[in-house]
């Protein structure tokens, strides 16, 4: 059982844009700071945009910070933005390209459901805030230092 | 996010078995009338064989059933018989080939856990007798007419 690897590089830009609050953060530091890939981070950050989640400031001294409050930002709402669809098993597919022979009287399905709405439930059950309560431990290891905090403050 | 092919096809052929109850069931059979491959569900019946879900009987007249009553089967416990992991981000993998630099400070992989605890728990709630219940309906669908039936029972 696997989340894509969007709703990975969501949760973890996301972690990485509150622990860095006080100044606007970039596509290019956050790849940095978690090795990740600058492509994909680009592919989220425009979703996250249009959700309101993540709010982009253009320009030479641009960059990107929280939509809202990290309080008032929970994980299952990150997860629910990224997350191309829930289809656990093929024939949740939208598309509905695989099919299987005894779809129209199966009951799996509904338990298949129940149980991605109780993954979901318990992931809104924690905020953004929650995640970053290490804070700093946290952005030691992103390196977040407090002697390059503020440089960009807005 | 997905469960793999393995416990997609595992639940499929449990069900099967269960519809199929009053005799012994061939992979062949399971495989044709699921159209899925025969390779997959060879290795989903060992694994459930050595987990006691499914029993084998050999010899020209062999095949296989369920290793106890279905009732006393539930969803969750067929999903993490067939689960390689539950590595629902790449840092919850055991061999640990991929790293997150804040893994040492991650509130996010209680938060992942919990849900996945979740999910897992609410499919402990339903039986593999609950996902049969449309008896008439599932047997037609899967070509297990009452004709058929009892020709090979044991």
């Amino acid at each position: 059982m696997r989340l894509t690897v969007y709703s990975d590089f969501a949760l973890r830009l996301m972690m990485y844009l509150c622990l860095n609050h006080d100044r606007l953060s970039t596509i290019s530091e956050v790849a940095e700071a978690y090795d990740i890939s600058k492509a994909h981070l680009m592919k989220i950050t425009n979703e996250l945009g249009q959700k309101g989640l993540v709010e982009t400031v253009r320009g030479r001294q641009g960059g990107m910070r929280l939509g809202k409050s990290a309080s008032a930002i929970s994980v299952g709402e990150i997860v629910r933005a990224c997350e191309p669809d829930f289809a656990i098993v093929p024939c949740f597919e939208a598309k509905g390209a695989v099919v299987c022979v005894i779809q129209p009287a199966c009951v799996l399905k509904r338990a298949l459901a129940a149980a991605t709405a109780a993954f979901l439930e318990t992931l809104d059950g924690y905020t953004l805030a929650d995640l970053v309560r290490p804070t700093v431990p946290l952005r030691s290891l992103l390196g977040l230092d407090s002697s390059t905090s503020g440089l960009a403050a807005h």
